[in-house]
């Protein structure tokens, strides 16, 4: 029988898992040059900066929503100066920091339907929002050798 | 304080979810045509056949040592035919459902050495691989759509 207590992590460690690796996806979009930023793209993908701005649509919105049952439903994904793109970022990472230890640790092993469509188990659905933004900053890897510079170390998360 | 024992993802769970990964992940090698898999690249990064030999030489090896104590350390990455490298993925998925349910629940949030070298709490360490393995596909993506293929959907995991 499945133990439903086990845990293969706690809420608390995979917050900072996932802040490990949103430390990565900023040095990512500060390694682009701005105006290749919304400029560069291989085999008519997105370009990194759509993808950041993705990033951050869904993130904070995801926890918030986890958290409050608000769901922030504007998909803004304009380009932006960098440093812009930079500043929601970090108010981002404050406000995941902030709403996450308000999530009561059974809500995870629940169902919900995020962004008014998106039905799943919360811990599915938050997973997803950080394997999107590994799968897309792997991406983001290949433009930015694509463009002769080399980018910051995977395995560095500091 | 925080909670050692709350529940962000049971083991149970994690596996699903990973197993999920995995079968895109198989599809995206499907993709690949024959001669592109270790022949074709951008910016000078490994072409996606070496990137697979190493998902190969990671997962099960990972999951094992965590199991058994034993770790393999060869990490073969020769070129290889498609043929085969499915038939080994195949090989690790079944070996993955077979070891993971003997993996004590405590031993998640111990600490202990991978591959004789990896220092790290065991879920770090497991979530690395899993990590590893969406970042070098977000690369496949990229090479794909290179090539003119389009992938398999991210969202599509059964």
């Amino acid at each position: 029988m499945p133990d439903g207590s086990a845990v293969f992590i706690t809420p608390e460690a995979l917050l900072t898992h996932w802040q490990g690796h949103r430390r990565l996806t900023r040095r990512m979009i500060e390694a682009f040059p701005e105006d290749q930023l919304f400029g560069f793209t291989v085999g008519g993908m997105r370009p990194f900066g759509e993808l950041a701005m993705e990033m951050n649509s869904m993130a904070e919105p995801m926890v918030q929503g986890t958290a409050t049952g608000e769901w922030n439903l504007s998909f803004d994904r304009e380009p932006r100066p960098k440093a812009e793109i930079l500043r929601r970022w970090d108010e981002s990472t404050a406000k995941l920091n902030e709403l996450w230890p308000q999530i009561p640790a059974e809500r995870f092993s629940e169902t919900m339907t995020a962004f008014g469509q998106y039905e799943g188990v919360v811990h599915d659905l938050i997973l997803y929002v950080i394997d999107n933004e590994i799968h897309h900053r792997g991406q983001g890897y290949v433009y930015l050798r694509a463009l002769g510079i080399e980018p910051p170390p995977f395995y560095e998360r500091q």
